[in-house]
């Protein structure tokens, strides 16, 4: 039976019909044109829902819906949305009485996670750590088809382990989080500081007018440029220290990066792989290894992984 | 229906029949004398395992093994077991084999964070992270009563998280890993540079002609000296940041410490829970929090998680 997901940023509001198995059958949206109170937007929400609920030509089993900031799933309570500028809204208890259906809430970077790895880059795997290098870094674990959450709110933040003691100031107030060193952000921070000390480089050419992002100094370094192949390596490197503590962690079947950076590929993957390797723990007698690939399902994961929690656990 | 578990250590091997509660009925053991094969090892386990069953005036539902090393539970193999000096050894199919029951082998940290997480400190808790606090930095994980395993072996490591890149030098040949900060050894090893370069400084008088231990810097703080203070204050910050990026994958309803530094107590634990709580992410906004407290079946958690891993699940 398909459901309904629902995908809330800070700019749209992206729903969708979603088979059974994963498979976008309609999708419509419309702007989250914030500031506005939260049942404002709900209402946007349910007017979505209807008109998918029309379109489906038969029984739609709930909804899911992924949104920014920390939930607790149990309870359907957004606890603070930072984003959105919302704190404790019981938006699934809202929707639910309004809908007559059940309704899945769940943090956006873990409702992507999941629809990784129901139906996208680790499908069928017995577990999965996924990471979402975007404006800061989200992520999902999932654990024998479950989605991890914890019992005082949120889980995962893969973002937030500490990967450097007194590091870098991270978004959340605290020091030398992965997200502080991985995220696009900080990469296009990492970026500047290069282009500040390095005149000469070839990133100066390639950023141009246009603002700096988290493709310049890939691109400047796939073209032979020093500086830019330092920031790349230094980047990597973080990046690595990040992914080899989840894997010691879960020793997961499949690690998977999604947003921007992912999409530089083998560029990223290759030195990625090789940085992570030697930081696995007891790799050297384990048969089996954790595959670090690219996400498959691109900016549909959020939709189709919010759909799929409203299947319900099994 | 009681279970029998099993610690095996490097310098002994300790046997007992538990109840299904989690309570020890009668124990047994002798030593490891190692430098021996794994069939010489097993021997002995056989011998204390028939020694119990003979006891227990009816059936025994299974034994349970905690193995020092990297182990794959679903196999039952001992992939890589330092301390033992063994590599590949199918130790669950050798005792089930002579057994005739369930033989269920884990790695020693996760059995005995498993006893902690089902019998001990985190009873009836919805999820547990346990560390061990010991000449390395081992623990477990423990998720609506089931032990975290992942799919490439051994799970979890959270001693080998990396909380400072190009860190400390790591026994496992990695750098700046948490049981190279939070480990006895490495308090041990904290302790005495700090004794170097304070010859005045009372922990030398306090270590006398015995070994620096893990206590030394703890009771020369508790008396006031500024450097060993100095020694406490940065053993917890680093301890700190390894829990806080716990916390921040989980979100776990305990985090429980064990291994001789937890006996600190209160003098650990104060100071402890100051320094996580500002980096555990959305913490402001979340009316649950992890609670940190000491484990409570001390060296008993092996043989008593063991046991109850022999249970099955559920």
């Amino acid at each position: 039976m398909p459901t309904i997901g629902v995908d809330l940023g800070g700019t749209n509001i992206k729903a969708a019909l979603v088979s059974g198995e994963g498979r976008i059958l309609r999708q419509t949206g419309c702007p989250t044109a914030l500031p506005r109170p939260p049942e404002a937007v709900c209402e946007d929400i349910l007017r979505l829902c209807g008109e998918l609920i029309r379109q489906a030509n038969g029984p739609v089993a709930g909804v899911g819906v992924g949104c920014p900031g920390t939930v607790d799933a149990d309870s359907g309570m957004v606890l603070y949305a930072n984003n959105l500028g919302w704190e404790r809204f019981p938006m699934g208890r809202f929707l639910e009485q309004r809908l007559g259906l059940p309704v899945a809430l769940a943090n956006d970077a873990n409702a992507a996670a999941y629809g990784e790895a129901v139906a996208g880059c680790a499908q069928n795997a017995q577990s999965a750590v996924i990471l979402t290098l975007g404006t800061g870094v989200g992520g999902g674990v999932i654990l024998d088809g479950r989605l991890l959450t914890g019992y005082t709110g949120g889980a995962a933040e893969p973002g937030h382990i500490i990967i450097q003691q007194a590091g870098e100031p991270c978004t959340c107030g605290c020091r030398g989080c992965l997200e502080a060193y991985a995220s696009a952000t900080a990469l296009i921070r990492q970026t500047r500081r290069a282009m500040r000390a390095n005149p000469q480089s070839l990133m100066h050419a390639l950023a141009g007018q246009g603002p700096v992002t988290g493709r310049t100094a890939f691109d400047a370094a796939a073209a032979g440029d020093a500086a830019a192949q330092q920031v790349v390596e230094t980047y990597i490197q973080h990046l690595a220290v990040g992914v080899a503590s989840l894997i010691n962690i879960f020793f997961p079947q499949v690690v998977g990066l999604s947003g921007g950076i992912a999409n530089q590929g083998e560029a990223l993957f290759v030195p990625l792989r090789r940085a992570v390797e030697p930081m696995v723990y007891g790799r050297a007698f384990s048969a089996k290894q954790t595959r670090i690939v690219g996400c498959s399902l691109g900016y549909q994961a959020g939709l189709v992984g919010a759909a799929l929690l409203a299947r319900g656990p099994g």
